[in-house]
């Protein structure tokens, strides 16, 4: 597997081209940790809001992928009503079709919706804005 | 007030030294959000800790103090010992200290420690690694 460097320049480039593209108006950021959490911050910060709850998966182990993934430290999200779920990349979208599924069953009334910096085609779900 | 450019290489930097200095093993990174997301994220990536969990607290009204600190979206700590909290700064001390109570209350059985990249010296309390 090639890798690259990237860099934080680069990264806040990606960030700032992602919350242009981002037309929806959101009350919660959830930050999928521990990739998502820079973004979270840096998005926490963008948007003026506070309530940034991180939730964590396993699944991965390190490069290898396993099967299942387990979605745990749910946050409560008792006053929210439009959720944006931040993450680095959107891979093989098991870990989020997991996570969306486990935050639909704990809170249908909330609307959630999926930012992402990368996004692999071949992943089985888009996320809303990458 | 004085404000100053902090770049992400004096970060990166402060990050390092900070590193160095906490002569201890943890085993779970607890990153106070929102200002101590960033720091958790590269801590976890740094000592290949997975169990990064943020925990949220209100009390701060942008650089109004109030004299309230409520916590909450506290994590399950259910497989933790020794637990490392992680913040940009200890200011007033006010917040840390209400998030060490409620900690110690739910798990009486976790030893917890503190490092922030900054501290003021007025603060009621002193992380033990800035």
């Amino acid at each position: 597997m090639e890798k690259r460097y990237y860099s934080y320049e680069d990264f806040l480039a990606d960030v700032k081209l992602l919350a242009q593209k981002i037309d929806w108006k959101f009350d919660t950021i959830i930050p999928v940790a521990r990739g998502g959490l820079t973004l979270g911050h840096l998005f926490g910060e963008y948007y003026n809001i506070r309530e940034v709850y991180s939730i964590n998966t396993i699944g991965y182990d390190d490069t290898d992928k396993l099967e299942d993934v387990n979605v745990f430290n749910i946050p409560d999200l008792g006053e929210a009503k439009n959720v944006l779920i931040v993450d680095d990349i959107v891979d093989s979208g098991d870990t989020m079709i997991e996570i969306l599924k486990v935050l639909h069953q704990r809170y249908p009334g909330v609307t959630f919706k999926v930012a992402s910096l990368f996004y692999k085609k071949s992943a089985k779900i888009a996320p809303d804005w990458y």
